[in-house]
């Protein structure tokens, strides 16, 4: 970076690095990225690929989302005129944070408010919008201090607070009737339920936006399936909806995609949700057979992961990476320290980890 | 909006309304959205249509690009590590306004600069991050007012302006050369060339960049073909791009995205070049069948559209639409008012477009 531009740069990014995947060689498992592990079977694949081959590529996709948008209405049991779509989750983060962005009456800049650790992208919307992030610690044990976060809220009265329900990388889930509750004890607050994981546990919150019209509901596609396709949606009054989709680029979501998640949940529908009831059934085997390993504190989890804590957490990332079983590493200095993120495999990459695990352990 | 939730909106989109694409039945010729008019040939999409089966739908796209990040800074003639990906252009330039956001010393608030009219998404950018639009009024003819985008980089100091070369809606060519020499007269603000419309005129400033730290290019796929991918890009300097990287949400161009541009990159190059050409040479014919209409001002235009003005704009977008032609109103007060703009279409098409404008006029 030359001289006179530095100063331009978003303080916010100054310290940071970019977002890095690794992808290795002679991958056994890929137990990093919370994607189902599941590919589609090779006769639909080719139906979808037909499929695709129809769409009309020189042409922008359908500004309003086409009848995808109504398909994701459904999910959530809403009209569609309260949905809006993004490029998933990622996008409609950035949408929420830069729709209700104005600073609150006195103040010099809005806030957004969220439990730490949990997903990086609430931070780092906040950073590109010019928006204060607020960060509630977690509890030991990764569960929420409740009285935190309305001590939070009130003295730091943010726009807009998102929870992950269930969390992620921790697997945590905080209970959503107390979410609800909080959103309705404040009514001039924004309160975002992220429910990229609610395939794997939780209750949807979505049967509570009628009567909490400060409520939106954050779904994707990715953790069941389709994670290639970037599909993600919220849900919320028509009202707030309306103010999001203001901010929303008219073009977010790509024709192939919005054709590709049509068809996938009027073709694949049942055979998406088996996979998805299967990972459950796995994840509570991987769980015992993790727990068996007293070297590692396994916490509580109801998503498609399980966060464990260990001594010398990196040194054993190190050693699965080099036998082919690819998991995420959170051990640095923080709340994380110590700590990898497994995502729940198919049986026998689960066999491939908890195999590796004993052999390192 | 409830009460208690209305003031937490940007006040920059308390006043907008959506974007709404129109999306009558019975196109005759669809001329709105400065598409390409050809559809690929059957043979070439059946065979994208077998490789997009076989794209891992439940895997997250590849964070780094792949191949296709590659193949894109080819197109620029510059390294993969100088290139930043995103979803259409449009999330490009909210990242570029992101990434270059910190308040310059002594203001409270950033500032991007653009000539106005053009491409509304440089306004939204600002909009959504916080950061002040700085509009500098193009001439009557839609020419670029040099002396005075100099006089508003002095005085209101710019983090960041972006030139359209050419430009959209009204199709104008600014030169190149002057927008290269103001980027070397101004090192300390950040000079993007949006390029999506290179193919049908100007002269990328491509090759300026080992020269120019602070000049970012940018690209779309969106203008040659593939509308439909939402696959854009930058070049920058590699200490401009790292910056810009960081703020990119790294799973933000689709699997099957990145597949389908790869694919058609590789494998439909020479068809779409020879298409775009086509379009040139099409937009000389209309232009010139629209220059014998005596009720139409024609602006110059070097891309694949051409913007007219005429009294009784919006009462003749009606009827163009009535019969089936559908172009673009720009019809409001302010500086566009009476002008329509009209995409290049197929001969087909172009002369449903004149055959109707002959009578109504």
């Amino acid at each position: 970076m030359s001289d006179p531009l530095a100063q331009l740069i978003n303080p916010g990014l100054r310290a940071m690095s970019a977002y890095h995947v690794p992808r290795p060689e002679g991958i056994v498992a890929k137990l990093d990225a919370n994607e189902m592990p599941f590919a589609l079977p090779a006769d639909l694949a080719e139906q979808l690929g037909a499929e695709l081959a129809k769409v009309a590529l020189e042409r922008y996709p359908l500004a309003d989302g086409g009848a995808l948008r109504g398909l994701l209405a459904r999910e959530v049991g809403v009209s569609p005129d309260q949905v809006v779509l993004g490029n998933g989750s990622d996008e409609l983060i950035a949408l929420v944070v830069a729709a209700f962005s104005a600073p609150r009456a006195g103040a010099e800049r809005a806030a957004i408010l969220y439990p730490t650790p949990t997903f990086v992208v609430y931070r780092m919307a906040a950073i590109a919008h010019q928006v204060d992030p607020v960060e509630v610690p977690l509890r030991d044990d990764f569960t929420l201090d409740l009285a935190a976060v309305e001590h939070a809220i009130a003295t730091r009265r943010p726009n807009v607070c998102f929870f992950a329900l269930p969390n992620n990388p921790t697997g945590t889930l905080w209970p959503p009737e107390e979410i609800a509750a909080l959103a309705a004890r404040h009514p001039d607050t924004i309160v975002v339920s992220d429910e990229a994981y609610i395939a794997y546990g939780g209750r949807t919150l979505a049967p509570r936006l009628p009567t909490l019209r400060n409520l939106i509901i954050m779904r994707t596609l990715s953790k069941i399936g389709m994670a290639s396709l970037r599909v993600g949606w919220i849900a919320a009054s028509p009202a707030l909806a309306a103010e999001v989709e203001k901010a929303r680029p008219p073009y977010n979501v790509g024709a192939l995609n919005q054709r590709a998640a049509e068809w996938l949940l009027e073709h694949a529908r049942a055979w998406l949700d088996a996979r998805a009831r299967e990972v459950v059934t796995l994840r509570e085997s991987l769980v015992r057979d993790l727990r068996a390993l007293p070297a590692l504190r396994v916490f509580d989890t109801e998503a498609n992961l399980v966060m464990v804590k260990l001594d010398g957490a990196t040194r054993v990332w190190e050693a699965l990476a080099s036998r082919g079983v690819l998991v995420r590493n959170f051990d640095r200095p923080g709340p994380l320290s110590g700590c990898l993120r497994i995502t729940v495999g198919t049986a026998s990459e689960n066999a491939a980890l908890t195999g590796a695990l004993r052999a390192i352990l």
